[in-house]
């Protein structure tokens, strides 16, 4: 017996559909048991299935595809005795992920099992009075959340026989495709825009991959990757945000895994989850529901929140003004991890967001940046703008009454603020003094 | 009965000394179990013991004073489960530390369980067959091993009622305790000198603490610190790397224990391991003698080798002339968080690693850069430059046949790359190019 979770499923309700084992499309592809419990790619718009590959649009409607399941029904005390004694990163979640049972062991970066951090001193600021936890994945190898879902992508490619893993990136995915290449012994070559940040360059670099900075914006960046994708030259390529990006988007299931475990296999009231492409919130929901389903945890209602920077808020926008569709804008913020102007899951947070009573808000770049001297003085959090953007918005939710301050919240931060010190430049010290007793005095500081 | 671990016991021979309880002069500090097993503080020179309280020197002889332990002696197969069981962070070595019981329920980083990384890529480059381990302390919380450090003074901090957290710095340590301080509710002010990388500067501010640049030298900055702490300004305040030192130092025996329990309870045949202060290597050396006392390893010998930079290498030059004594230098490297001219415990260093057989080496600021490299572009480990150094000094090593590659091998990477970017700012993109396929066959990279 088996949970059924698809794109369907996960856009509306939890259903758990039975089906007889040897079904699965995934034998008809000749991989076996390389993809765990991953039995097809479904169509998130028609539905239609396809055998597991390396390929991301239906080819009925050209709706994007994501891993359907055929999940392990059975003892859920068994199954959570089973994650809880398995590695601390996400490779303990391997039987609810589309990989083999053996890829802890496999090289890669072992990303997850990050810190779920009690945040009193922040709820006390905030008047969350009923309990507020903040999801710190500035803990994984390269510093961001990128590194979880680059790890599914790498087995696939693995899988898929492909030889060289790329990307088109602004920042933390080239560090987290180049850092995971070069630990797996893979090829690398990613693609950025000539005009980054030296830092971001340099972390893109660094790993010994090749690295492309093109003469052009992210979007003509995008534009070249998928040529490549069509051409000779990119046969034997895993681009990761690209033709692998079915797998590649599950990783972040991981996260929705991980709090409910470190919570004590509960659900949370709240969870405030920040909008790029909007791909991190709809998986950590689609996780959610898969954890209810297999009875892992009890099945309650929860709220999603999404949030965006003002300079790059057409989620937010869209769900303000009632709407379905989401209209692309131009980004221009300091939140650059988040700066997609046209998101491709932006209709499925709407959906979201709104079936689970949560809703969609935004904060300016001044906010972003009081947030993460907020998170940083209250509990010791560098976070990089996006880290801002979340609980600069969690303030927000509660000040306008959006968000019950009673309930228990979960606030992400998906990076590290080392990656984007500019954002705080200003900080420095307190004063600058002669080295004498009193010159400490004079300041005032004694 | 209990293990009586001393600074005698901790340069000589792993000694273990049953004393009945109750002889520990903790109970007459009055700070009760306050300090778990931690019994003293012990003389490193004369061996005369002092009560558990904020003083760093010897009232006898002015020698510097560690912690000495009433060790829980027992079934080791019962202490390893207990440890086992206990939190990923270093409180699972509670019992092992001068810290309460209930430690990890307090607000704090959670330092700490940080990867041991097998390193099969870089192990193949340098020609180590008997198995290379990189511990990997870049994902601590402020991506440093002094969370570690930090967290056992902070918690003697409120041991002895301290309220403001402070130490000199120029750059880790600051940032490590801005963080913990924040997220303990403590007052932190921490000095640094005025001409830092802003970077540095950026993270010992942002976790809003006092910041105060002093107007001079890494030099001049510590003699104020002392000057403060003799005055009564400085009265409550505990500077962690001066009058909690004691405590403070005992934060590295926690790589000793997680490196033999991260390899399965046993001990690797040799340890590479970074001098700045020369405190880290000899707390490892004393954490590695605790296991074997404790019964939780088998007894067997290790090899510690001490790196350093060629442009601060006093303890390295000391070693190779054969001198018990350390003569001070100014530094001169891009390994600043090695610089330190005159190393306190540089000649304990030469004990140990004389003592196991051991060497202390030295690599240039260039074999530093390209050590850097390889690591990152073997295992997809970005390494501050003190990291560069272990790696350079184990390839030396290795080449100049003073480290056995059919051993097996643990080598230290103390920090992330994030914090040194100047180290690598060189490295870029292969190409820059238009986006175009043809562009892109013409770079010579289809």
């Amino acid at each position: 017996m088996a949970v059924q979770s698809t794109a369907a499923a996960a856009t509306q309700s939890a259903t758990v559909s039975p089906e007889s084992p040897g079904t699965s499309p995934s034998a008809d592809a000749g991989y076996g048991t390389s993809f765990g419990p991953a039995a097809a790619l479904s169509c998130r718009e028609c539905g239609t299935r396809f055998p597991l590959s390396p390929i991301f649009a239906c080819q009925e409607c050209f709706g994007p595809l994501e891993v359907a399941y055929d999940l392990p029904l059975g003892d859920p005390d068994e199954l959570r005795r089973r994650i809880e004694a398995g590695p601390a990163s996400i490779w303990r979640y391997a039987p609810l992920l589309p990989v083999p049972a053996d890829v802890a062991e496999r090289p890669n970066l072992n990303p997850g099992w990050t810190k779920l951090i009690k945040a009193d001193n922040l709820a006390r600021e905030l008047g969350v009075t009923g309990g507020l936890y903040v999801k710190d994945d500035s803990g994984n190898p390269t510093h961001s959340f990128k590194d979880r879902v680059v790890a599914i992508a790498l087995e696939a490619a693995r899988t898929f026989g492909l030889t060289t893993l790329s990307c088109s990136s602004t920042g933390n995915l080239a560090g987290a495709v180049g850092a995971a290449a070069a630990r797996a012994g893979l090829r690398s070559c990613v693609f950025i825009p000539h005009d980054l940040e030296s830092a971001k360059v340099v972390m893109a670099a660094v790993y010994g991959g090749e690295l492309v900075a093109i003469e052009g914006s992210y979007d003509d960046v995008n534009r070249f990757c998928s040529e490549l994708i069509g051409d000779p030259i990119g046969e034997g390529w895993g681009f990761v945000n690209v033709n692998l990006r079915p797998y590649y988007g599950e990783g972040s299931k991981t996260l929705a895994y991980e709090i409910a475990e470190q919570l004590g296999w509960r659900l949370p009231d709240n969870l405030v989850i920040p909008i790029a492409s909007g791909s991190q919130l709809t998986k950590i929901d689609k996780g959610l529901k898969e954890l209810i389903a297999l009875g892992l945890v009890e099945d309650k209602p929860y709220r999603i929140y999404g949030a965006q920077a003002e300079g790059c808020s057409p989620v937010s926008a869209a769900f303000k003004a009632g709407h379905d569709v989401v209209r692309p804008v131009k980004p221009d913020t300091i939140a650059k991890s988040l700066a997609i102007g046209n998101p491709a899951d932006g209709p499925y947070v709407l959906d979201i967001t709104r079936r689970t009573g949560g809703t969609v808000e935004d904060v300016t770049d001044e906010q972003i940046v009081d947030a993460i001297a907020l998170l940083a003085r209250t509990e010791g959090v560098f976070a990089e703008t996006a880290g801002g953007v979340t609980v600069g918005v969690l303030r927000k939710l509660i000040e306008t009454g959006q968000l019950d301050p009673a309930a228990e919240t979960v606030v992400l931060n998906t990076g590290d603020g080392l990656k984007t010190l500019d954002a705080v430049a200003g900080t420095g010290p307190t004063a600058t003094i002669r080295p004498t007793l009193s010159a400490f005095r004079e300041a005032g500081l004694a």
